[in-house]
């Protein structure tokens, strides 16, 4: 079980609303997932009138919990306005933190991201904030408060895998809070990794949606993640240079 | 569904037997990884004996095929040999066909597989030839009625995973016949990735095997195939250079 | 020509004095590799009796400048201090900027060099600051002045290559000051692929100065830099998928 | 010095004729590159009126020698027939086998060009044969008398470099006649990395050919071989998994 704040969850895939080609199609695909913990950006939301909003109704399932995105906000202030409007309307505290200045390649800004972080934080929030795989950036996360760190694996959207693996073992290693690869997981095989080398949970969302099946996809992810996780316990076996027969080799004619 | 020869498998991870630490564990993790071939090598088979042999006795259930494997044969004609003796004491057609003079790296000798399989399948046999991923040979075993190709990820036993991955798309793309990942496969992630692009079987051996809960592993393996091959056939997202939002990013505030 | 701050190099590869044997090989070393930009640690200079100072004797020809590091300080504070020190001692403007708190894995702090290079920008040094492949924090240091960025290929001392090669891309992409690769280049084509990927400069020490014979892989780096940079001024042919004859393939014999 | 047959060469890069734009340009690139080895389509060379041959008369420089290739033969015979036209017309024993039957990935038949390098190696021809990256096969031609081996890198014109490089490592271990790696090298960085595990030579044509400027990019590749080639003989740092710094760590400002 995968614990964030005092929020628990069965299923380490976490997953997101944008890019379906229908709300219906979404709901299904979150549901065939098994995801628990769904990203809503904020902009989506009509906030005032929740209660005929489509996309919350189709995410009104008991194990779901929403966690409102701060995407669009560029720097801390916003941020934390946009955090508190989320927790009004929504009565959630938990806020998945995006400061992204750059509009082409949607990097985090590591200096106001910690920086909200650090006031969130003391507002009593759960902050989920999505940063760069950068090591010292997440101790001092960590220092200020941070429910868990979302570190990318490649650029948002790209389904490039785990470009970051070298810095995300690192940060694995070192971390007291939980870690999410969130961004860049393309394929199954990409969230199987992510899981193997020790991640407590990964975030997907175009790889879901945009398949021709996402339905058939939100599945394959929740298998892949569960492969992924049951290898990191159960331990994978080392990488060896040269091979090492799984058979006997003295000559079988020998004998 | 998969089709060797006249056999139908539904699932598409193919084990094997060597490496375990006893012959319950090794009977539990296949059962675990839910794979309807197993590969034994014929040295390790009592032939004369069967009834007792315990590795046979701990395979003996009605959805698991034996596939006997040449491994330790040197040449052609020691394989065509191994391979009778297999049909004759196991009565099963099936065979693996391994050829691999090198001792130290054990890699599969392309002249006298390609001989042997010529041989072996006017005798009637099935033949799955494991093979280093040469696409031209592929094509060379299917001219001469091979009825799989085994290409391999990765030394075997090294764990790499799939190194060989642009040729085995251009195998895949070429072949008529079904194609198995055999050799390297390290973790669930290398099995899925072999399958999501397109590869109809995996085998895998060492990487169950040898983990400290083969069981558990066996399991994680049943799900990575499952996923990849869900995957390939709901067809995935493609990748991007630069980054592409799954969330709106319209400034939050300026609505 | 590269030009940082008013200083113009006509080498592209910057070195370190780390790791070597003697001084002596580290001198005939750097003269191999035809670095004009040498890295030393404040910690290892005598700076009250520089005249006699055997490493800087070593290091004192008419084309090589020092840039002075301050490895060993853990935050900003500690860095201005240091950096003060040097220009005094050194009459040298020029700084290599490195805080990293986290003695295991070295990686540099973003929030403390961050502030560290406003301040020494305003104080009027010339600032190399050692970062993170993070290209967000690479626009932010712009913003206060830094003279450059120096952003790691991978963990320092690993020689493990262009680990960040996605982020360094995006980098060079958005930079308007010098993007030098730092950590990690540990063999001449990790080097090379820096250059042909546009990177101004690259700094290698570790890979010369362990090398068995570090003069002769002074000078491989050095041809090497060389080599990427005309590569990438004359720019690579780009990568196909499939193939693509470079000899005629209409048969010979039907002519 | 690279001896091949009886011959000797000082350049470690091999070169080719085709996708030039001009053959002044072809002249000019090869002569940057240093090369001393220079392939040519037999197709492309006027057999019975070479003193006229525009191809050949740029390339007739003391220092270079011709390597005809088989290009576009479908099998051994034909191989043969071609390498025997060649040697009488341009009175030269090197040849370059190449068969490839397919004519999407032109991947090379293990099966044919064995059988030709058997044969061509009896009738007294130094034999250069273009094979996919098979360790087993390496051994196979070295006993029918082949006098190097030119295992592919990557699909030959896709400009993808090393991606068989698990094998060339296996292939250069167990050698005994020169190992060039021939196809997919794309940039200088590739053809630095394949000296520096060891290769003999390199053969590149197409990312010379096709880059905006062929007679820069020759020099580069010139540059990144000599590099790769010192590097291997200085031999390299190993590679380190966390960081170890090549400053010193203990704090500056306590001494």
């Amino acid at each position: 079980m995968l614990k964030i704040g005092n929020y628990i969850f069965e299923s380490r895939l976490f997953t997101g609303t944008g890019k379906y080609s229908s709300a219906s199609i979404m709901e299904d695909s979150i549901l065939a997932s098994g995801s628990e913990l769904v990203t809503v950006a904020l902009k989506r939301v009509d906030l005032k009138n929740q209660i005929q909003d489509n996309l919350l109704h189709k995410l009104n399932h008991p194990h779901i919990k929403l966690l409102p995105n701060t995407s669009g906000v560029r720097n801390a202030k916003e941020a934390i306005f946009a955090a508190q409007l989320a927790r009004e309307a929504l009565e959630i505290d938990l806020i998945k933190l995006e400061i992204h200045p750059d509009p082409k390649y949607l990097m985090p800004d590591p200096i106001e991201t910690l920086r909200a972080t650090e006031e969130l934080s003391k507002l009593g929030f759960v902050v989920l904030p999505y940063i760069h795989a950068d090591p010292v950036l997440c101790k001092r996360l960590e220092e200020v408060g941070t429910a868990a760190v979302m570190p990318l694996g490649s650029p948002i959207g790209s389904n490039k895998g785990l470009k970051t693996i070298d810095f995300l073992e690192i940060i694995i290693d070192q971390s007291n809070v939980p870690v999410i690869v969130d961004a860049g997981i393309g394929a199954p095989s990409d969230a199987s990794k992510a899981m193997e080398i020790g991640a407590d949970a990964v975030l997907v969302n175009t790889a879901i949606a945009v398949s021709p099946d996402p339905i058939a996809m939100g599945n394959a992810f929740k298998l892949a993640v569960e492969a992924g996780r049951i290898a990191f316990e159960a331990k994978l076996a080392p990488q060896h240079t040269g091979a090492s027969a799984s058979s006997p080799l003295t000559s079988f004619l020998d004998d």
